[in-house]
């Protein structure tokens, strides 16, 4: 068990060191080396859990999909909102995630296939508008998949645009303001004038997930204790 | 004159060849060599041109602000939506067109800025949303300078999805739908029910502008043998 654990820390480890090393040099620069100097760890523990600088990159790259579970809402359309500006809070905030999203934008990785983390996204998205379409959230016209595909392309661009311009510091801004133009075009009046687009969203999503996922532990310790 | 026209010529030819260059190799990992063999000339000549790799990318970035100009329409939103359409074409069909957007979204440019493309691009949308607001084409609530930027930023991502999953194939496609999606939460519906936003688009466009440059080229010429 112990060693379990020791093993899921290195593994973090060089994936928090892979994921700097991919940020300052970019893909195609980056090598194995850097890696292991700013990890600190041997060649050996590196090549247990990772087979190749690729492996290394789509592990980074699958960071940005999952690890923190939005609550579910009463409105689908909601849902994907509180993904989104989760998402912007998170690329402000955590090195992992942006690391994994520049490396998606990064048009010369070659050999890397980026088209995936466009993909998932876009599979996040559809069932979600799916269920918000079938609830009557939509406007009759709405078309899921290619609502998902516009949120997700349009996302990408203004986390780029935004990290141009100033590192990231008006990424909620622009967010929310592309929510505010895409919206409306798919979603029902009446629906629309409920939902929360605010600047501060995505924090205040991050801290209820984050309450969530501690009393989901502590309830599984008390568990095992009983 | 001849000599002139010569050096038009030799700037070009460096241009495409940067252009290429970057494209394959990233700004970060180019260098002035590789566009030296590139271009077939030599060292005196590139920086006759260019002081330095900067000034080359510079350059090549502003290669997609201009040179083609969109005709002037009675609808100012019709005007945006064909410079956007026309730029998505081009970056089909243009190779430094591709690189200096390419440039403008690798995000390990390190020491280039990559912000002057974003902000041209949205200076260039915002008179013409203005303009388009005081003829009573916008919603009353819509903001000409957060409208630009959500459509700049959304453009970027989307060329840049559409390249990674299938080298700009559905290019055209992706953007007609970004816009389906934008414009209506800005556009008043009587203009939303003219606008021309049809894959196709760019290309006409293009056709047009080109056929006029001509015409205005034979006119330039008739006149000074005239």
């Amino acid at each position: 068990m112990a060693e379990q654990v020791r093993a899921i820390r290195t593994r973090r480890t060089i994936l928090t060191a892979a994921a700097r090393i991919f940020e300052v040099h970019g893909y195609q620069a980056a090598t194995i080396a850097q890696i292991l100097k700013e990890a600190g760890t041997t060649k050996g523990a590196l090549y247990f859990h990772f087979v190749s600088k690729e492996d290394l990159a789509q592990a980074v790259l699958a960071e940005q999909d999952h690890s923190i579970q939005v609550p579910h809402r009463v409105s689908k359309v909601q849902e994907i909102v509180d993904i989104v500006m989760l998402h912007a809070h998170r690329l402000q905030t955590d090195p992992i995630v942006r690391a994994a999203v520049r490396l998606t934008m990064d048009q010369q990785s070659e050999g890397l296939d980026r088209s995936g983390p466009f993909l998932r996204w876009v599979e996040v998205g559809v069932p979600l508008l799916e269920e918000a379409q079938a609830r009557g959230e939509l406007l009759p016209h709405a078309v899921p998949a290619e609502t998902a595909a516009v949120i997700v392309g349009s996302f990408a661009g203004i986390q780029s645009m935004s990290q141009a311009i100033c590192e990231y510091r008006d990424l909620v801004t622009r967010v929310s303001a592309m929510l505010r133009h895409v919206l409306p075009s798919a979603v029902a009046p009446s629906i629309l004038a409920s939902l929360d687009l605010a600047e501060t969203r995505g924090a205040r999503v991050y801290e209820e997930a984050l309450q969530a996922s501690l009393a989901q532990q502590a309830q599984e310790a008390l568990d095992t204790v009983g």
